[in-house]
């Protein structure tokens, strides 16, 4: 099945916190329901929380009873200021929500007219997110050859998105062409998508996994074990800065450290040509994800910590990224907007909505 | 009290396994008990190490029915055979039982003389551990100011040791010379000496602590939050390569890119004068300190793990070494050699111990 999945009038999500130990499915039946899976990291992953985001609408139009459409918008708008809130650093749900708004917007016709619009923009997003892995994962294949190890971090797989998977879907796509990959994941604490999610994926796909702690990356590359550092993106700034799962600036530092290429995969949704590397907010998350593991005490009670969800990487230290338009090496300033531009017009419109979201970041630092 | 202590003719050390949740003490009454504590990692850190190591010798002396010199020895050989057998990184239990035993052999006399002698000897090591542990704190102390903020790894402190601490002695002989320092502490998978121990001290001594995840190291010194790294070190060679807890080479790395001194404290009972880089034995665990949290599993069953203890960052990336005689900066094949000089002879003498132990390098690899 996918990761998250639109049926009758709820959406239907894997609950990764449960996995490894348990393959379990949880319905959402309202936007709220889908703030609450995204929050408590059911769901995650830039590419799923942007299907999230889009299904979190689709729901919505679904059970309104609204019976005009202005009403109907304004209930949309209302759930999109929710979703917005929840997590403040992947760009796709924050575009998929402008992609669904704009066209309920420009739709006529009554509330049916745009409720019908809505959930088939929905479906298409997630068809579109399950085409461009696939596309991603041919374009970065052709940079593995066959016996390459692949260090990646977090979970990039079908898991993060709908289907297939950015990074581990280049790990797939060269698998499928008949190289023989293996790869080693790090566990990435504080909560343990490597582990959790990248390991049993690649074991229920037949790719060699091996399993390490965040701090093994080091001995790893200086041991020449690895190939190629290939990781996702929460989101990508026009300039090439890359942000992304905490620990991503770890692997870059080091892979320059030992000269070994590192690349950035994900699709052209994830590219912010209109932020600055300035004005990011990284969002941090309360204490408990580091003094505990598993609801079990690890830490002294009360100790202080800091969370942060995501580091940034500058543009120096990517080799290159990987997107479903081709591979985009240096200089990047120039060869992303060349790859990116007709989204520029798109990106000008949703800047507004953006800053406003930026805006709300004292609703992300506080939790801890 | 102290982290290792004789009573009558037992040892009595804290078990490290149980913090935080616990102060829990364990009376070891033989050498193959201290073994046992050894590898379960009741007790950790290389000064520690070598303090159990002469103490598992003197117990086995004091309880030894041996009527005479020649079976005592036969008996202190056996156990210290058996010791040399539980982790072969750090250096110290290397030198501890040399030092006893070439003390053992030197005394004439009966087994009765030669027991006494051992005795006095093990509880002269855990003395000069601490005494020590000062030495290197003030000289350490010069390198922080009022404010610093120290990013440290693993436990270096008086759990590490019999009582102070070698990185965390730094720290505390700076606060003692009443500069304000506060800590960066990783938390240190696997085992989580950093979020277990570190934080556990610190917090006792009123030491401004934030416990992080090893991965959140880059985000820190990108963030400009950290002055200095400093961390023990389980053995260093005569060329400055420097050998600790695993993670050790990611922060070295990351202070060498930010331009942020990078210092490694220690006894002169940690260098080893005589090995090459290229001969180094990095011990590897079992799967399960990667695989399961405090007896939680946290990955797929069955998936496979790196898990070594430790990785080894070249000279060229450490500022330089906190010693009892001094801090030793480079050119460190020089410096080291001459502040260290007068050990060369007792080293050349324990040499074909440590060749012996290494090439029984296969009992440790095998465990997962």
């Amino acid at each position: 099945m996918r990761t998250i999945e639109l049926r009758g009038k709820s959406v239907v999500l894997i609950d990764q916190t449960r996995l490894p130990h348990e393959l379990k499915l949880v319905r959402c039946k309202s936007a709220d329901e889908i703030v609450r899976a995204i929050k408590t990291m059911r769901i995650r992953g830039a590419p799923a929380l942007g299907v999230a985001a889009a299904m979190a609408l689709a729901i919505t139009a679904l059970r309104s009873r609204a019976r005009n459409r202005e009403t109907l918008l304004r209930e949309l708008e209302r759930a999109a200021n929710k979703i917005r809130l929840t997590r403040p650093t992947a760009i796709n749900p924050f575009v998929s929500l402008e992609r669904v708004l704009s066209l309920a917007h420009a739709t006529s016709g009554d509330a049916k007219g745009v409720r019908k619009a809505i959930v088939n923009e929905a479906r298409r997003i997630a068809d579109e997110d399950v085409e461009t892995n696939r596309r991603i994962g041919k374009h970065g294949a052709s940079l593995l050859t066959d016996g390459s190890v692949v260090l990646t971090h977090c979970n990039t797989g079908a898991l993060a998105c709908v289907d297939y998977g950015t990074a581990l879907g280049v790990i797939r796509a060269a698998q499928d062409q008949g190289k023989k990959i293996s790869v080693l994941a790090t566990e990435t604490r504080p909560l343990l998508q490597g582990a959790r999610l990248t390991a049993w994926e690649l074991m229920r796909d037949d790719i060699p996994v091996t399993l390490i702690t965040d701090n093994m990356v080091g001995y790893c590359l200086s041991k020449k074990l690895v190939d190629a550092v290939i990781v996702g993106a929460d989101r990508i700034l026009s300039d090439g800065h890359l942000i992304n799962k905490i620990g991503t600036y770890v692997l870059a530092v080091l892979a320059k450290h030992h000269s070994i290429p590192f690349y950035s995969v994900a699709p052209t949704s994830t590219f912010d040509l209109n932020s600055k590397v300035e004005d990011e907010v990284i969002e941090e998350r309360k204490a408990e994800e580091v003094t505990t593991i598993g609801g079990r005490r690890i830490a002294p009670r009360g100790v202080p910590v800091l969370n942060p969800a995501f580091d940034i990487t500058p543009p120096k230290l990517v080799s290159a990224f990987v997107t479903e338009k081709g591979i985009i090496w240096p200089p990047f300033e120039k060869n992303i907007r060349e790859t990116i531009g007709d989204r520029q017009h798109f990106q000008n419109m949703i800047i507004g909505v953006l800053s406003a979201s930026k805006n709300s970041k004292n609703n992300f630092t506080g939790c801890n």
